[in-house]
């Protein structure tokens, strides 16, 4: 083996979150020296979160193994200690460009260091980013386990918000699916939606609505967030202040949970120069049951192609599953 | 809801495996209040076991979120105890028999109790279990962690297997594929085969024969694994006992570790006489990225359903999709 040949790495993983870090240990126990960019570039709609999305989750309920919950910060430790304890080079910088090769040379990635680096095999978990409204008081309240959220399936069950008040912020098709989730939780759900008319299927609604503690608030829009001191010395929600679209008119609802609902954004702006299929959502298509994508050595995992379920759970089974891809397809080329 | 009506389960979940208490988990968190029958009833080829595969398992080091491994049964142990926090109810028998419907009404499920149970969504995660040879010896190392696995994935980064003498037995793509994995890590891989010729594919050959570590012993079967004590006052295997099926010859090969690598037999037996599609190799087969089977209202997952991965945590977030999805079926039919 050359010493050009030798610096092209068998298998990068963009992202650290429970798809990255899986990848990253069943890539590392094949001896596939997987070298992990845990991503810290600013993106649009935002940075590629060190540890995805549940950094910002302070208790993980529904990861199986965890019968008492877990922080979400500490489970991914947890993750980047086990990649690492099998070899996992880790690397604090971000990819911000791809150059994927169509004739089975490696690919080219350019790091956010300003280094450029090859490839044979490229595993994307970037994830997604959730929507939010953008205000001060709801980033305030979301990272700090303050009854705010932007996953009713993640924190919906939590007891804080047993028979409560709670809202959900949207009109389409998934915030019809949260609220009615919460439904079963909630002493109230109220759907807090801008326009006088859903986006969502007539079907979604209606199951919604024919929930008895289900209300719709028509044209109206959450300007902030209010909140008052809980037992532990923080913050957690007591209402939303709406505005009347129409009438500009102000009221304060009372609330304990608000689940914003305005939907998910793939972190995949520096992949939209090349030539990787996306689905008409902007998520990256994968080819039936497998991480495969339509360029051959480049695979992906996690919520970045995964606008359906998007669990840790679900992600973390998506990162082997392109690890154990990654090696068949470097197996299958000599590479391995 | 009269009285007849309450009595029909909303879901029903077979098997206990980290599918199935994935698939309880969410669905309990969704107030679905599920029902776990574990299995514990004679099947063929051999009983579904209450815990799944991972019972077998001494030493999990891949499921991400234990960085130090875990025991399979504690682990499953964990798993269980997560469903039952949120309310999942756990009987501690098989489903023997299924009549699915076809016009809406539930499902009537026959119990190895006796009992006749119905429910409206059905999630099946019986698993698979490995082929072995059938050897006493085998078994009792196999269950011990003694060197006897039907997993190189699982098991074959281990450090014990580092830099030894390992074989693996069968002659089909999955047995050259366990095998070529191995060789990353063994001084030796010999695989064993009873024929003059393998199965598996010319490509998935030449991938192993390709190895500076790799050997086919042809004509030989395994008659009896041998064994000396551990450090830990156990047995672990020494060397296998072959015996040439030309001339009947017996020969030690001396070997730290062997995988078995004859297939996997899906754990269907009691669905035979259902409609339910399966694949060629006797899967269970599933619409596109999901976990639908071809009978409305019931749904697969894990081993069972995929005969490609295989993996606990790939399994797991295989269950945590049957919820949701069984959650979203449910829902749209006014029935949760």
């Amino acid at each position: 083996m050359s010493d050009t040949q030798s610096s092209v790495h068998k298998v990068v993983v963009i992202g650290s979150g429970p798809s990255g870090w899986t990848a990253a240990i069943y890539a590392a126990r094949a001896n596939l020296n997987p070298v992990v960019y845990v991503g810290v570039a600013k993106q649009d709609p935002g940075p590629i979160l060190p540890g995805g999305q549940l950094m910002l989750t302070t208790d993980v309920e529904n990861y199986p193994g965890f019968p008492d919950g877990i922080a979400g910060p500490e489970m991914m430790m947890k993750f980047e200690q086990q990649a690492k304890r099998f070899g996992t080079q880790v690397v604090g910088e971000d990819i911000v460009r791809c150059e994927f090769s169509s004739d089975g040379s490696p690919h080219t990635l350019h790091t956010s260091g300003g280094d450029t680096i090859q490839a044979h095999a490229v595993i994307i978990s970037t994830g997604a980013t959730a929507n939010w409204l953008g205000l001060e008081s709801e980033m305030k309240l979301a990272t700090t386990g303050g009854g705010v959220s932007a996953c009713a399936v993640c924190d919906g069950a939590l007891p804080v918000f047993r028979n409560q008040p709670l809202c959900v912020v949207g009109g389409g098709d998934t915030a019809m699916e949260e609220a009615t989730y919460l439904t079963n939780f909630a002493s109230k759900v109220y759907v807090i939606h801008r326009r006088d008319e859903l986006r969502a299927s007539r079907v979604m609604q209606e199951r919604f609505l024919g929930k008895p503690n289900a209300e719709v608030l028509w044209n109206k829009t959450v300007v902030e967030c209010l909140s008052e001191p809980d037992a532990s010395g923080g913050e957690k929600l007591s209402a939303v202040r709406l505005q009347d679209t129409v009438t500009g008119e102000l009221s304060d609802l009372p609330v304990k949970g608000m689940f914003v609902a305005i939907g998910h954004t793939p972190a995949t702006k520096f992949l939209l120069d090349t030539p990787l299929d996306f689905d008409e959502a902007g998520y990256i298509e994968l080819k039936t049951r497998s991480s495969q994508t339509n360029i051959e050595g480049v695979f992906a995992a996690g919520d970045v192609a995964d606008a359906k379920y998007r669990q840790a759970i679900t992600a973390a089974g998506m990162g082997c599953q392109a690890a154990i891809d990654a090696e068949h397809w470097l197996g299958d080329r000599g590479l391995h």
